[in-house]
């Protein structure tokens, strides 16, 4: 009989542990038992996972006594304080927080892009940022088949992106402002600093804090996730990239609009059309003569990537434009944790 | 005694129209009359410039009549079957559409960054596309003192820019959403097409309509204006330009995210912080220790162009990221047209 695992969720009770429980049941990992696990404050809440209820308890170490697989979603804090715990008890982990992905010994993962490095894990593999996500599932095949030089990418990010607590934020600005209220803003652009702002009906070009470099963390993140994940090292010259991230009012799905760089001058937009309707994890979305294009209302719940308005840059050979847009909490975040899971199950590596 | 100027304005009961009124009353253009001109549906409409109630008149060719200066923005066939007429009757005219942009011996004027070009206009002056003039602005003081090799820009672009119905619809839609009620769509992305979407908490990447080459009307009117505007020739190869056009639901105010090159590499972020600090028409809210940035709610009702989140593509020596605000309906449109307008008085060219 195929084993069967013990998952604990940690951060059960926010918006990427929520979907991280849905995406746990209907995945193809065998679960012998579920543990939700949340803060003291979020403890006794009932979640269902599949036809069970559970009762969310608060985290310590102990709790992860003879747990076997950890997707874990609660903040870095949390994660740096509790993964090792479980680690140490014999978990893997799948961690969604940035707490561990620039570490060299943990792999970052992407299933369509680099599940090989999950071998390599001790412990803890690390789930990319979600803007890094969707960006390398497009890229990656087009990375294989011409070769990547450059990128450089403007993001369109989604309140949720921030936590629920900063959507539900953003929900009632909206009301507010329909109503001639002012807007109240105590979470967004980013829960720990020191300023605040409305995002409805506004732009915000900074996600997490900025860093005296000139970029916003989320900016690095981007860079330094995507060369991790598609050449192996965080600082590699190899592919150059640059971001702008720009929290815009809406709620669930993140918009990308990317140029990039090929190596073979070669390429073509049919060719890098047909590559990505072949992609796995990937819906092209390209039809200019019937106004067929990516749009986050299109994107929610979905776990795909979807990608279209994909067309050369005329006075640059090998450099193209195109427009990205997935679920950020699903693909972005439970989805991506899932699949690592699943990948990990599948190659006997937990 | 200076000269005093029979002023129309044509398309006077729009968004744009309306700043126009209001625009002129605050210029220094010395006004003997206005008239107000716009389609018979709206003629009859009562408005005021200055302490004047100005009563609406449908235009028709002789609605010119006497008349030395045209701000027109009533659409580009409205432009095209009118102005023509206005030049005949001796007027100079000021045109806010797309109509005549791109024709050899129309001069396309920002004042802040080409306004000598006024000199050789034929009775009719262009005023670019609102995304195009504030990307402008910035970027001009950078090209004059380092020389600008190319522009890649990612546009997040307001309601407002499709016009005040469009604008309604939108504010429709955000309410509907929020009251759980299905959002309806009839103008968004783009009046004329064929398919229409809701913008309210969604992202339209269709600005215009899209053509066979990719891109839409909107990405291609920011590439050949910019070079046109920079260069004086609309399909100059100085300057590459690339441009991807994004709706995004915010009311008011652009955003756009600037990545450019410059010609001399040892040009620093400090230099050009400065530089724009000097520059007419700009405003630098660039301060990451404070989390000042530009952003669309404090751009509104404000006629500069205010740029932030100036950085270093540190693998890129030479080349820069920004993020650029201005409200599309001042700056972006009736503003710049009235600073044309006062140009061609204050050198004597009307």
């Amino acid at each position: 009989m195929a084993k069967e695992y013990v998952v604990a969720i940690l951060g059960a009770t926010g918006a990427v542990g929520h979907r991280m429980i849905e995406q746990l049941a209907a995945s193809s990992i065998p679960v012998k038992e579920v543990k939700l696990l949340a803060s003291a404050r979020s403890a006794g809440t009932q979640l269902k996972f599949r036809d069970q209820t559970l009762t969310v308890e608060e985290t310590t170490p102990d709790s992860f006594e003879g747990v076997d697989l950890v997707l874990s979603s609660a903040g870095g804090s949390t994660s740096k304080k509790f993964l090792p715990e479980a680690v140490k008890r014999g978990a893997v982990c799948v961690d969604n927080t940035s707490a561990y992905r620039m570490e060299p010994d943990v792999p970052l993962v992407v299933p369509e892009v680099n599940p090989d490095t999950l071998a390599q894990h001790h412990g803890i593999v690390a789930n990319p940022n979600c803007s890094t996500i969707q960006m390398v599932v497009a890229l990656e095949p087009i990375r294989r088949a011409f070769g990547l030089k450059q990128i450089i990418v403007s993001t369109y990010q989604a309140a949720s992106g921030a936590g629920q607590s900063a959507l539900n934020e953003f929900y009632q600005q909206a009301r507010d402002y329909l109503d001639g209220k002012e807007m109240q803003a105590n979470i967004l652009p980013t829960k720990g600093d020191k300023k605040h702002y409305p995002l409805a009906f506004n732009l915000l070009p900074q996600i997490d804090v900025l860093e005296d470099s000139g970029y916003s963390h989320e900016e690095w993140k981007m860079i330094h996730e995507t060369k991790k994940i598609m050449v192996g090292d965080m600082n590699s010259p190899e592919i150059k990239v640059t971001a702008t991230c720009v929290r815009v009012p809406v709620p669930i799905s993140h918009g990308e609009s990317v140029y990039f760089e090929v190596e073979d001058k070669s390429a073509t937009v049919e060719q890098i059309r047909e590559l990505l309707a072949q992609a796995p994890g990937v819906v092209v979305q390209d039809d200019i003569q019937h106004q067929i294009y990516p749009q986050p209302i299109n994107a929610v719940g979905k776990g795909d990537t979807f990608v279209g308005r994909l067309r050369p840059d005329y006075e640059n050979k090998g450099a193209f434009n195109m427009w990205i847009v997935a679920d950020n909490l699903l693909k972005g975040a439970a989805l991506n944790t899932v699949q690592n899971a699943e990948e990990l199950v599948k190659r006997g590596l937990i």
